[in-house]
């Protein structure tokens, strides 16, 4: 097993598929027919976050309760890092606390990796910047793999701001390895041409959604961040939401089979509708349900559960 | 047992008198004399705060985990309810991450009342807007019955901004099902002509807290939201603490055996006197102690302990 | 055993070493070779923080679940404090809710002292204002005696702004009555002509931080505080780093087997350069574990263990 998660390349095909598996027998913590396991006792977890994230921090909080582990919750707000304290400092600190693994967010890309040549234990990727968010990736992998039985194969288009998705970048990388076919779709400006090639081999790209849903088996809805909203690579919201949100109509073109994801916290009427998000064919419920099954399979391969 | 915890109108006197006489055997644990049960290990109790109320958040995370129950804090502040998520969709979320019961205060009134449409789990209103507190209302009948040996029958007076109390309305609705008599005191701005027989029949009504006190059992003191001291409906702070103010010489117009409640944060000088906080009528410090208790029964009762 | 830690005052040489030797034995838990201890399980320990320190906040925190505690953080920032109410009731409120230790940060000197008056369970002061930090000084004591062998006899130098310092001031008091002789080092406006002896008799001082070095066996590097760079009795930074700042040149004017202690988070460039903060003669990862120890033995120590 690898020490730290920090990518989406990080993950052969052979680990990823140990973990999804993993998290299939986690699942039945995860959902509360077991109430919780005794794996992690006494190992602490350490929720490191630079940046807000109450959705990803409770998620991985969970996971680690569920199996006992001790969690500390740091929000770098407000903290020694006001006083200037570097990274490198912060981390040799939690280190020498005792923390057998450290959940980061960071709003630099790259800031897990650097934190993983300082410290002894794990470190996990919970996001960094616009670089990587590994476990959404898992989590995602995960959930087709439980909706359509397979991931070898899958035709998966990914919609919307991909240029400064963090969540598209892992997603790429970790489904090519286990065979998926990506589509990226989305405004030119926001899909560069050479990220495709850059992210993995054999990335398809369009600029036409439209054209793309009859042929695939998972959409998977990017959030807008609104706050990008004014850049002038940008379209207008009406426009965005006319050409690249997804709709009824939208929906009932895709194949009867196929399913629409969303990582949260959706913009309801944005990148999506109402309509879609509470369809039978959203998985965005159970995203968030495998999501602590996922983490809980990664924080348990990460610190070798009792055995270690 | 009911399933949630809304309104002190969800309690008919068998389920209130149930959760009380719960809440007496916590007592042992609350109190410290028993140090912890195992009833809710494994559960996970999520803490869902819109507004900031460390006391009762603080209470129900000691009251959880003294039933071994996991929890999970989720402050609104800096959450992803700023990047504009629905509290449908926060809900959602919580009970896809597996949470049991969730705790919820909220600025808005009939807040936690939505929520329960919408989750699975156990809801308890620890406050929504100027609506509801049923907890609150519980751990005053709670203390009253503890020290007055019952709660039919009693005459409690409810003095202060009764318009916009949830602690008062809480308090009206569940007494009067347990029989006992209220009497709202304060300005006539403050209690609205129609306000006594919308929340409860035969609630009695003075603007004139001398006449009162004589022949009350309980007075309870209401908080003065300071906030709202700028109001038109609002006298003076003079005025308000000369007229409404609970001191030395009105207490002890009180019989002999009648006790003074306060549900916290007091303003001291302002609706109630150091004197008489400290004072051995005053049971405020008893109703934070009997709040873990209260709230120990009502997470015990609604998750079935270890028999769901 | 004392009840309450509120000052390197409150230590005698006997109290003193036995939580040293107690800390020594918990080190094995804070090493994380065992991973937990029950000795104070059911137990609650309440962080009261009214001021932001993330690190002793996570220190205490990891030390108390070590062995078993539950603990509730409690950030006095948006909490009712905001709402008015005053230190004493906020205290009253923890213990009847069952704290049964408040470690509290206060920015008022001498609010822990008022705290354990009104308090059952025990006090323990996590740094008030600019007067005291004992478990500081403890760790600092630990770290000293884990690296040199002894205490009695050591030559100490704390340099820096020894007026502001509650690090110096905890470490002034315990270190004398440990039998080490300490020097206070740095600026004459920031080491007041009386402080030495008004904290312990026996204190020298010295302005000169070159003819200090020597002769030590440890130096202590205080913290700048920035937010006090602007003062009139403060150099500037450049200044002070010139004079009181350690660097390579410096330190290896210590004798072969002196160490160079901090208590963080560190100005790297400022007090301490990052060629002595990352040497072998730095105690600073140190000082962070055995933090944890150290807490971990005082609380064990103050609750009584298992026995009380």
């Amino acid at each position: 097993m690898i020490k730290h998660l920090l990518s989406g390349a990080d993950l052969d095909a052979d680990t990823a598929t140990e973990i999804l598996d993993t998290a299939a027998e986690m699942a039945t913590v995860a959902g509360r027919e077991i109430k919780k396991l005794p794996a992690l006792r006494g190992r602490t977890v350490v929720n490191l976050f630079y940046e807000d994230s109450t959705r990803t921090r409770i998620s991985f909080e969970a996971a680690a309760k569920r199996l006992s582990a001790d969690v500390i919750n740091f929000s770098a707000k407000g903290s020694s890092v006001t006083k200037g304290e570097s990274l490198k400092d912060t981390a040799l600190t939690l280190q020498a606390m005792g923390a057998d693994a450290v959940v980061v967010r960071h709003p630099a890309s790259g800031a897990p990796h650097r934190l993983a040549n300082w410290v002894d234990g794990s470190v996990v990727n919970a996001g960094d910047g616009t670089h990587e968010h590994p476990t959404q990736a898992l989590l995602d992998a995960y959930t087709m793999r439980a909706r359509l039985g397979r991931l070898a194969g899958l035709s998966v288009a990914v919609v919307g701001d991909v240029l400064h998705s963090r969540v598209a970048r892992s997603n790429v990388l970790l489904l090519s390895t286990l065979g998926a076919k990506v589509t990226l779709v989305g405004p030119p400006t926001l899909i560069p041409v050479d990220i495709a090639g850059a992210l993995a081999p054999a990335i398809d790209v369009s600029y036409d959604l439209d054209s793309v849903l009859p042929g695939v088996d998972v959409v998977m809805m990017l959030r807008v961040q609104r706050e990008r909203m004014n850049d002038s690579y940008f379209p207008s919201a009406r426009e965005y939401a006319r050409r690249y949100g997804l709709d009824g109509p939208r929906m009932r073109r895709l194949p009867e089979h196929a399913i629409v994801m969303h990582p949260g916290p959706m913009n309801r009427g944005m990148e999506i509708t109402p309509e879609v998000a509470d369809s039978p064919r959203s998985t965005i419920v159970e995203q968030v349900t495998n999501g602590v099954s996922v983490r809980m399979a990664v924080l348990y391969l990460l610190l070798g559960g009792n055995n270690r």
